[in-house]
């Protein structure tokens, strides 16, 4: 299979171009190009068309690509043609945001379950979704297939409900606790941690300070 | 100085070591090394001693790290030694969870301004803050001098409420809508869009439905 091929920080990119084509499309464009792509995505022409280089010819050389045709493209290798079922545990502030997201139905994700064990969530309205006991976290998921959770829980319980999820058959975990999970090598997992993007951002701040300094030496 | 040769990617994992030796030291924990914080990573022990070169000697060869000390560098050289106060535009349901996270204040982070301009969220509660009229973005931000924004409105509005945060004088932005931020070369925008995380799995379940094709054949 070519798609094998691809770096994962290759495959990474590929949800950015879909969402400038998507931007595109919406603005009545017909065709773009790795220039214009580039610029609005603050990368290098040469990288996008690297990146698409992996998956295939898109375009004709001097020609730029098809917006239409590219974004379909896009949709099938990253395999969006279908809609994911995802579960949702946690019914926190988080879970309360993440269930009420409207983006993940045009990107192809369908959240059709919230978990959590708290009794006081336990059957309460969230989203058009009402949520459901955790003890019942393995029953739901196999028998509507799920392979995609969100992972909205404490810290503290992520492990053990990631391990549940696992074993429940789930393969990919979009992981908002602050943990590095342990998972099986066939299970992918993606961190979304707002606190170590600040702090990673931080570090430049000083780093002004000090060019300041410098200047007055 | 010594820290500015670091790359960025270097950088970008400095909060995730902090974040292990917190936990640590919640275990009680005195010493550790890089194999175990690799091993708590999923990272390579040689990449963490590399990552962690750029900024000083913080361990003896074959001693491993004192626990408190590290942290305290990394503090250090984070930034991280003062609390920052956070202005965060957008009172939705995100700005909702975002104002209500518990993590920030730990990591280094004040959540001090909330501002939105529908008029019947303005003057309404949310976590600990009354949220404020998004006119009164540029006063608040420099009568305190704040210098990093949470971005949670609109797709639509987000260039726009960021080139005003710029003008402001915000220096590093968490941009939690859809689009790459234009911003002048001395201000840090990090993206956080948990669509193209789900679809960067996608790609690999229908991977691993090849795999099985394959052993079909």
């Amino acid at each position: 299979m070519v798609k094998r091929k691809a770096p994962d920080i290759a495959v990474g990119r590929l949800p950015l171009y879909l969402r400038v084509l998507n931007q595109l499309l919406e603005e009545g464009r017909t065709t773009t190009n790795s220039q214009e792509m580039g610029t609005r995505l603050g990368l290098s022409p040469a990288q996008i068309r690297k990146d698409l280089s992996y998956f295939g010819g898109f375009g004709r050389f001097g020609a730029g690509y098809d917006v239409a045709y590219l974004c379909e493209q896009l949709r099938r290798i990253l395999n969006l043609e279908r809609t994911w079922p995802v579960a949702l545990v946690g019914a926190g502030h988080l879970g309360h945001a993440l269930a009420n997201y409207g983006r993940f139905s045009e990107g192809g994700f369908e959240i059709v379950a919230v978990f959590d064990d708290d009794p006081s969530k336990i059957g309460s309205p969230l989203g058009r979704h009402q949520v459901l006991d955790a003890a019942q976290l393995e029953r739901v998921i196999q028998e509507q297939g799920i392979v995609i959770a969100i992972l909205a829980v404490p810290l503290q319980a992520a492990q053990a409900v990631a391990d549940r999820l696992v074993a429940a058959g789930i393969k990919a975990i979009l992981n908002y606790a602050p943990v590095r999970l342990k998972v099986p090598n066939d299970v992918k997992v993606q961190e979304i941690d707002p606190v170590a993007r600040l702090q990673h951002m931080a570090y430049y701040l000083e780093a002004d300070d000090a060019a300041m300094d410098d200047g007055e030496a």
